[in-house]
């Protein structure tokens, strides 16, 4: 058989969470909570199934998580989204994405990503028929790199990625950076994905800067998000699009023959939720800045050194005072097997990662106990 | 906007069922039951939600259903089949033939599909760059037209997708027809999926012959079938893929991206439900044929015509006593808000629909007192 994605393999989450599961091992690998999610969105499922909610739900989401969604925009950003025309829910952010990037790359259409990138872009665009172009995010701030950026444009230039808050690396787009996208786009044919799934885990009273605060750019962009990430619940995956009518109906086709809808009592069970328990989001920077706190101050008598994580569940380390002469996917596999702590390389996130590259990824959205018992491990390194 | 999908629309089963909301009409069109699921599926949700089953699930699926799903094959079917390379589970049978497409088509390749045909699957291919040649199966009895298959083979021919039991027919693809099929491809890099979504559901007596069956063209097959049709919950929008490890290594490569895994706790609740109840695949047939034998005595009164249906839940009938003036779509309509029944045209099934064709589907996946209501509605005609 002749592969469609001959680079492909299993991607990096799976294998790190395989292997912690095999040695034991704490798995602050893969992003996801190992705390419980809000019980009254738990027993909301349980009712819906119950009274029936278990057939197909309309194509485009649930017209009440739709309109929760809409509300929510207008709450966070101050933008008036139709949820008809401009609000579609979908099994999960990936799904989103994959969609997004079907609707308009086309065979031959160039795609900018900002390395390190998430690991589903590429291989969703070769799908496509397009090709990724790789450009790096300047270290060490993980900030856009404008030159870099105009070099890499061309008349080929479909579509941009950008992602923030950034996995793996907690950066935040500024407004003065979405400007000069929007400049830098202007008068082309490009469109634009904002990858937003963690938009409500910034910390130290910053501010997500979204694109749909962003009249210009909103006009060509799919700006998505994740129930996962925000309620707890990555097992449910279910997410979202928000984007213009035009764009909207787009993406619509092709998620009609991908998957046609979500799972329909997770939609009702997120609807209730979000229209009874609006708290919820708004205590979302206070929660995982509290984690993330916990984490840093007990590593901060670590060998380990790090900045911290503007935003996102996961921190960056520098290990390079410990085992300089591994790079970061022997020093994933040695801190799984030899210190019972899993972490994600951050190489696995760059098409060419740079040769001095000594970081890896934890993912801090875990209880207090899990983080106390890691970093005891990590600092006795 | 350039479309990649210029002929796409809002699907008829959208429509219909949106149709059949706004006039108030009983909804026999799109295919969904309207009556509970099993009460220890729905309960099993609940506790493995409490129990905090909410994260990823592994992106091939919960080993305990996969198991589950190698057990049910190695009963019906007699092939034993590896949970760990050969079984995944989707988000759904409908992402499972995208994937499965995307993994075999290549740009420039040719898929045969045989009309009236899912609308899933032209799109499908369409967006892995590839073309689907039509074949119409032969009227009245929806057999496979050998003649005409032969003739659509071509040296880019990479992939047919085969359908039984048969949506909108109900029609059975026998022994004999698999052993010609194999025979027409021997020696040829042909791939084929094989829609068996309607597996359980086979009437009078009658087996459901799967590829799973024949050994030659297993080993070139993706497999697909749907706990959603199963276990009444088309809403949870949860399926899965037998392929050989080769075919599923590769239909995993772009799973893994489309969408990485289904949700967790449903997983979980059809593994238990599985495990506890295998009296419920047994009983379906009896269960479907109690529907379709109530809903075809009451009309056999009416001015319809048709014979009935050897398996699925659809019932195909004849309207040409009625209004052979109308064409199947006006049908549709006029019976969903003349008469107040829902129904699905067959020609948009097809490329190219044979012009006499007066046929439309009722969904009898329905509680008695629905079947009852909508039958004294068609009689009244
Ligand atoms: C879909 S598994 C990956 C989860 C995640 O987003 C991450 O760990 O970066
Ligand atoms: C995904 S909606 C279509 C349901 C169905 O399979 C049908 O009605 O034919």
């Amino acid at each position: 058989i002749h592969s469609k994605l001959p680079n492909v393999g299993t991607t990096i989450f799976t294998r790190m969470s395989q292997l912690a599961a095999e040695t034991g091992a704490l798995n602050l690998s893969q992003g996801f909570p190992d705390f419980a999610a809000p019980a009254a969105l738990c027993e909301a499922v349980g009712r819906h199934i119950t009274a029936g909610h278990n057939q197909y739900a309309p194509m485009t989401g649930l017209p009440a998580l739709r309109e929760q969604v809409a509300a929510k925009v207008a709450t966070f950003y101050r933008r008036q989204v139709s949820s008809d025309s401009e609000v579609t829910i979908t099994p999960g952010a990936t799904e989103a994405i994959f969609c997004a990037i079907q609707a308009v790359v086309q065979a031959g259409d160039e795609v900018i990503v900002l390395d390190p990138s998430y690991d589903s872009y590429e291989p969703s665009v070769e799908l496509a028929g397009g090709r990724c172009v790789h450009v790096p995010l300047a270290l060490p701030g993980f900030s856009i790199d404008w030159q870099r950026m105009h070099d890499a444009l061309s008349s080929r230039t479909r579509l941009i990625i950008i992602n923030s808050p950034h996995n793996p690396s907690g950066a935040l787009i500024s407004r003065a950076e979405l400007d000069q996208l929007a400049e830098l786009i202007r008068d082309r044919d490009i469109y634009l994905i904002s990858d937003e799934v963690y938009e409500h885990l910034v910390f130290d009273g910053a501010q997500h800067v979204s694109v749909l605060q962003h009249d210009e750019l909103y006009a060509r962009a799919f700006v998505i998000s994740s129930f996962g990430k925000s309620y707890h619940v990555t097992g449910w995956k279910t997410g979202y699009v928000v984007a213009p009518p035009a764009l909207s109906a787009e993406l619509r086709k092709v998620h009609q023959y991908v998957n046609f809808c979500g799972v329909t009592p997770l939609q009702w069970a997120l609807a209730d939720f979000m229209a009874e328990h609006p708290e919820h989001l708004a205590e979302l920077p206070g929660f995982y800045q509290g984690k993330r706190d916990l984490f840093c101050d007990l590593l901060a008598v670590s060998r380990f050194s790090f900045t911290r994580a503007p935003g996102t569940y996961f921190q960056l380390v520098d290990y390079s005072a410990i085992r300089p002469e591994l790079d970061d996917v022997a020093m994933s596999e040695w801190l799984t097997r030899e210190h019972g702590v899993a972490a994600i390389p951050v190489s696995v996130f760059y098409q060419s990662p740079p040769k001095d590259l000594r970081l890896v990824r934890f993912c801090f959205a875990k209880r207090e106990e899990t983080l106390r018992q890691a970093a005891e491990k990590l600092c006795a390194i």
